[in-house]
């Protein structure tokens, strides 16, 4: 089924302990768009400068990616730099130039109007409702947030959430978002904010799903999925994005959602994750094959499963 | 088959965000033990002040735990005191009375030389390292360590770690160990300096086994187990202990030591942590039952499974 993302594009200059690259296309709706597109057919919805080359769209119109949604702005395309020198978990931000960013309002062309599955990246709460609520036939909603609007727009998050199904942030954020350090507790929380399940995403640890009473018909049990432990992490930027894109992708390609599809889509998202890592920026999500993907889904599996 | 614990003997005071407990029974053999004695019989070689009353032994012997290991020495024992006030997850020291732990030289009973599992819990390596070669039964050796023998004491330790087994720390001690702050890469260089196995304990995340190239026979996949998410941790102290304890148990009691038995000893040491923190000091590793302990087990196991 189809798989809509609303999020930024941009250019990334990053320093990790393996290298610097200057200017390479990032921004989470070009993470998960690749992540998903080796699943079901991906549409994205962004706004880019004059600056973006028909080269940089090819890289997603390559794996299939349906492009029309991407408006061209004039200025320059969202920029970001960041360093990785001392952890390899946390980004340093260097500077965030947000150019046609900053006045991003997301249009959806008409062609999408009959998107299945939307997830709505990490933008501005209220872009985010007003995209939930023009599309009427979407059957299930991802969202991601982050401190900033957790902080400074809490009221406008607050009616975000009661739109997304799925909501996927990090450990950090869920504990920030509840008010509560404990992470079941802080879990609940946010599940009383509106999102029938949470995706906690620990990083090289892995992720957990929770549940709310009744969601899916599925019952509150948590689900965790491992992450492979990489031997040479090069570049963790879009990690959590191509988490999602994997997560989305798989959900949409199975159309049923159930205790069995979640779980599995949960691995799923972690596999992505674990692959955009290995090579700086999308490189390594460009041109993976489904039976590589497959090939570390079954590895994954393998790290926690008793006989 | 039998198992031995080397290691300390405390009084513990302890603030957590659930309350203040003053000079409770706690140490790594207390905990170790404790946690062992639901699936092998355990022995304990220890030293202990005039304040150690039969009362505090008896927490041991009801659990069956042969304490003729246990040396009175003249003085106080070993007090720490520490607090959990801002992070669960790791303590800030209020005090430290070593007391007779200061000069412990551990004296195996005669009735201990036929020990077949032995645990070296965290003390100065050069006396880790006395215990192993005095005991010439022994099938498996584990062992712990900490930032303090790592970086003040490397030689002593490196000739340690040529006679443990079965290493076990966290991702902290790992990456300090072996000098590399990739997890994979840090696990390959410490396995390099003696070990068959190095379990990496992740805290709340779980904890991961690492096989050098030909151990036990078994190739050199990582296995991976979970950890419950808990909703009340209310006191942290002593978890890493009790990990190890269900783990060196459980082996304990299967004697064939292969990958399967491994991977089962991994989870059942999560589940002893994830038992010892729902309480203060080791109140909750007193009174379990193997039921319980299975009951959780296969919790764990299901949260991870895919069908």
């Amino acid at each position: 089924m189809s798989l809509l993302v609303v999020g930024s594009v941009a250019f990334d200059t990053i320093s990790t302990p393996s290298g610097r690259v200057e200017n390479i296309l990032g921004g989470a709706a070009t993470y998960f768009s690749l992540a998903a597109s080796y699943f079901t057919s991906v549409r994205v919805v962004a706004v880019v400068g004059e600056d973006f080359m028909p080269e940089h769209e090819q890289i997603m119109k390559h794996r299939g990616i349906d492009t029309r949604g991407i408006e061209r702005a004039q200025g320059k395309t969202f920029r970001w730099g960041g360093q990785y020198l001392d952890n390899l978990n946390e980004a340093k931000t260097d500077f965030t130039e947000l150019n046609v960013f900053e006045t991003f309002q997301p249009h959806i062309p008409r062609e999408f109007e009959d998107t299945d599955f939307l997830f709505l990246a990490n933008i501005q709460p209220t872009l985010q409702a007003a995209v939930r609520l023009e599309l009427h036939h979407v059957r299930l909603t991802g969202g991601d947030t982050m401190n900033f609007w957790i902080q400074n727009t809490p009221k406008d998050l607050a009616e975000t959430l009661k739109l997304v199904n799925v909501l996927l942030i990090n450990d950090t954020e869920t504990k920030m978002l509840a008010g509560d350090r404990n992470l079941p507790r802080a879990a609940r929380k946010v599940l009383a904010m509106g999102p029938q399940a949470l995706v906690v995403k620990h990083g090289e640890y892995g992720a957990t799903i929770f549940f709310r009473e009744g969601a899916f018909g599925i019952g509150t049990h948590p689900f965790r999925a491992p992450a492979l432990p990489i031997d040479e992490v090069k570049d963790p930027t879009g990690a959590g994005d191509s988490f999602a894109g994997g997560f989305m992708g798989y959900l949409a390609s199975q159309g049923d959602i159930n205790r069995e599809v979640l779980k599995r889509a949960l691995f799923y998202g972690g596999v992505m994750g674990s692959f955009a890592v290995e090579r700086f920026g999308t490189e390594r999500l460009q041109n993976l094959t489904r039976g590589e993907i497959d090939g570390r889904f079954q590895v994954f599996r393998e790290l926690t499963r008793l006989d």
